[in-house]
């Protein structure tokens, strides 16, 4: 019916059009640059809400926020291996949203003050670390939601992943700056309990397995976003913490990992399928794997070969993941995993946040020298013992577990509501929660999935 | 006729061999490098003549030159979204000459000393600025011209904008760091001028509009190019005000920029066109777009909610003028515009300019603090008053159309010469203009541009 | 046969297996992170044992190191242009091994200090430098190595380089920064000597050079290769020798040799070949032998028409070298060299080589001035004439060839034992050497290499 596709087509141009409208407002009223001069200008709290690295961000680099805009990119191109070009311009419009709303969720947060949210270079970065989480969880239900729904599982995401951003690192004063836990444990189980919340019953789910990999062109994406996240990603675990006169440890570590994750998944991968190497995606997701694992640990390391060896079993975990334990939580636990997020940031978020405990249980000045006040600014001032640190670094993944969870089953039952929903024309479920531009010429016969997965390759 | 494409198809070589031995001669006679300890030995000339960021360029950083480099080619993959690998080629012949020729002109107006030209990375990314702008206007005539025009193109095109640039920055004192007016505003009219000298009577038009994108292959360019841009400009923009000191406003404007543009295409695209969701091409086009509004106004702009309008607007505009803009453009104005320039870059960079005028008019010291120093070098000076200051920026708007129009009409004039013309075998005048490698099997009878066009794709 | 290919596929799998842990041993016993204020308790042997540069990684810029992979990288997108997708797996998987491999073996001769080897940046970087030689061998026997080969290829290959690394720049004091010898000439000559070692008698060899470029996709990839090359390739000429407070000259001429080798190799194309624009592919390799030819001589030149000369002979070079030397080196000297890296790595390198000779035997106090203590450190500090220092770097060449032949002469002989040969099932020799991924479905007849070539594609 034209007025119905109409009518959708309108309802993600008008509800864009209020975002924008409603950010430009907002950002009218509350949000200002930073002072010029903001050593001095700036007051304590603005400066001291923020929990350690003053020093790191004296200078804070257009680089690295270019590197942060880019790894946005480098998920999307991340993303661009499974689905092609056409889920790009999605991609994109959750970017350009998410960015503008949580540097203002953040800026209430973090640079309130007097009544206004004081930018800078590191705001944009916090929000593409926000952005990234965001991007995550798309990846898990990617091809079952309309772009609306997006939307507002941005806004909403965003506003959780902050609020537990705010709680690990300000409150409980975790160390987290390769954002193990708040972006890729954060993002992973937030998407994955939104797939469950929005799982439908019937229909021949076998099919999505086999759709995971499809054709030639994904492979060409797949070699993009491997060498972007290579070039990129040690940037991004070493964004907060990266100090001019320090040796750079949390990229070098970064790099490390990288190494020994793609040669795990080169050994392991042909003991799991019949091929004797492994395809590109295989290696991106490896990638993405061993940098993963690399965030909160990143500055902690103070060895190469803890790096090699973390990298070692995360780029065992990935393939592992996808061969055993995907097949189970699409069976038992009804939950889809578009893009193996759980795989490739859950799992090894959490390995990575474990040996960031261990690591910080072992932290001692003698190991960590002047790092330990960039690393640990509270063990270093004395008022913690490394102990207690550890102890508080190990709290920060079940509440993150949680708040994820809980975040993700109220975003899912928000954009369960039959609002959201495109309009069923024929009464048929499954195909309302698929992309509306894919709602004509698909038969309900052949199931609903399929046609919205593969106009978007 | 063999004999015949031979002799075309060695006349490119010719003058390719005539310029590089004439570019290398003229380097050897004139081009020397900037002395080692250059604070201390440079001349007033030398440094004075370049109108205010002389700290900003104290440490001419290598990233900046790369990524102006890297823009190039960042317009180059822009290309690629409609042309196909095959037209990079003469891209880069032509990145190659331009960049030559233009250190050569600028230097003969700017670094010119004791009958030497001294060169330094500030050179070569003034180089790059104005081979953005030849770039720009070879999007105009894409599939029209041969490599030799085009050589010949780029060759008049690098000596006229470089006059409009000393006129506008040196002479009048205007401040257009990111170019909205020298690149963006100028490559877009001039390339609209040769287009409109060139233009050829009667044959199927129509056929035109519509071959604009085509394919699947387009759109992984499109892709690339995007990121590109994204990661890139934001330092285009600012590559002559970036300040280790200071926040990078210019920056963050620019970045803010292009995410309302992004959103404002998604939001008009629907409303425009029959698709739910814009292609890939039409978000790359509105990134040129908010990055080309931002050029003049990106570090004159005091607030982030600013940039976010600004690029907002751009975002409207662009859509809007390929919508209704191009097909009047073409039906009355017999200006054929391949790329869509006009809309990409030159409504943009008006719009950005008149931004620019306006927010000159409200500058006063206390906005803008250490910055105006920067940004209005005269005006801090107290020799200039902030209205004479937005006087004469408003006036370079009419400047740079007029010289653009008169180099245009003029280039085009040249171009259309019946010796640059490739042989016409068949009196047919037409394919004559085409690309020379497509003379064979085009049959004059289906029009002559079409064979250009799908030879390149 | 199921277990035999099974048993092959593992082989890969077990090799991986155990050199990876075996690198993990050895970096745990060995490998430690240079402490953290290294300017103060760095021993002099730590820091003396590297030549000259030592203001200059004062600050090791995570930059660099990026650039580094990511031309790791760019190379890999090279090899991309002829082989598609399906060689990037291996390429990465050779990467991740020869780095760490690297790292440890250069450790020993440079790092080495009581039993410990200590890393930092500049350690990735040198490594990455030597992955790079050993990727350009391999584009001379790609194709005919299974992956098994490649990894103790480059096993062999990252020793050898890095004892000639050693022996020219610290035991000789040669002046290479750039690596045209240690890395272009060295890596080209090594893998050619493997490529003839390797030498299959009989059948149809002819069909190698028309397999050389094939179809549509490898065009995307010589695009996105000869941008990632423009844009960070200057980096890698300047990596060591880069100084905040200098002009980057080495930047500025490897930047001025690649237009004068792009354009030189648009003058050749039409006159070799019967196109009248070059393809991206030999764009692409003329930015390469651009590069190459500036890798010694890029921080020795101090007027940029020498840049210009320099760029313009090497796009000469290697046109000429795939049209007259290529099909000699094949039916003469019965080498075979798939990517043809004797023209875009070896005849440049050389020519590099001579070029850096030439203008060592010029430089004098005068003309380099504080450059001189940075260039030629031995020179500046009065131990050795510019005579003599130009000697020694003549003497470098026929070494590094020496070394680069014998050692791939060695590596060829170990490659070429039967126990790393896939296992022959018919008894047909050339088959085995073969990808074993495609054993199957390979008619002996139609002569075993092509089957390789087309699944890589």
């Amino acid at each position: 019916m034209p007025e119905h596709s109409a009518a959708s087509r309108l309802r993600l141009s008008g509800l864009c059009f209020f975002l924008q409208i409603l950010n430009i407002l907002l950002f009218a009223v509350f949000v200002r640059y930073s002072p010029e001069s903001s050593s001095s200008l700036c007051s304590p709290q603005l400066n001291c809400s923020r929990r350690n690295q003053d020093s790191a961000f004296q200078h804070p680099r257009f680089r690295d926020v270019h590197l942060q805009v880019l790894l946005g990119f480098g998920l999307l191109v991340a993303f661009l291996g499974r689905y092609g070009p056409g889920s790009v311009v999605i991609s994109i419009l959750l970017v350009s949203f998410a960015i503008q709303w949580a540097i203002l969720i953040q800026g209430f947060l973090y640079f309130f003050l007097n009544g206004k949210i004081y930018v800078g270079a590191r705001s944009v970065v916090s929000a593409d670390f926000c952005t990234a989480a965001v991007l995550i969880s798309t990846g898990a239900v990617l091809g079952r939601v309309n772009p609306v729904q997006m939307l507002l599982l941005a806004l909403l995401e965003v506003t959780v992943c902050t609020l537990n951003e705010y709680i690990l690192l300000s409150l409980m004063g975790v160390s987290d700056s390769g954002r193990s836990l708040t972006v890729h444990v954060f993002g992973a189980y937030f998407g994955l309990m939104v797939s469950r919340v929005l799982h439908l019953p019937p229909t021949d789910k076998r099919k999505r397995e086999d759709q995971q990999d499809v054709g030639h062109q994904p492979d060409v994406f797949a070699v993009v976003g491997t060498i972007y996240l290579w070039t990129f990603w040690p940037s991004f675990t070493s964004a907060t913490t990266a100090d001019d006169s320090a040796e750079p440890w949390a990229v070098l570590n970064t790099y490390f990992s990288l190494v020994a994750s793609t040669i795990a998944t080169v050994i392991l991968s042909p003991v799991l399928y019949e091929e004797s190497t492994p395809r590109m995606v295989q290696i991106q997701d490896a990638t993405l794997a061993g940098a993963a694992v690399m965030g909160m640990a990143g500055e902690m390391l103070v060895t190469p070969f803890g790096a090699l060896i973390a990298g070692f079993l995360a780029g065992l975990i990935c393939p592992l993941g996808f061969r055993f334990f995907t097949p189970v939580l699409h069976s038992r636990m009804k939950i889809q995993d578009t893009c193996g997020v759980h795989n490739v940031h859950g799992l090894p978020g959490i390995l990575g946040a474990l040996l960031g405990v261990l690591l910080t249980l072992l932290a001692t000045a003698d190991t960590f020298g002047d790092r330990l006040e960039l690393v640990f600014p509270l063990v270093a001032q004395g008022s913690r013992s490394a102990a207690d640190q550890a102890f508080w670094q190990l709290c920060a993944l079940p509440l993150t577990l949680l708040l994820a969870t809980l975040g993700g089953c109220l975003t899912g039952a928000v954009l369960k509501t039959k609002a959201l929903r495109s309009p069923p024309d024929k009464g048929n479920l499954e195909r309302t929660i698929l992309w509306e531009v894919d709602k004509e010429g698909c038969d309900p016969r052949t199931g609903g999935m399929e046609p919205g997965i593969s106009t978007l390759v």
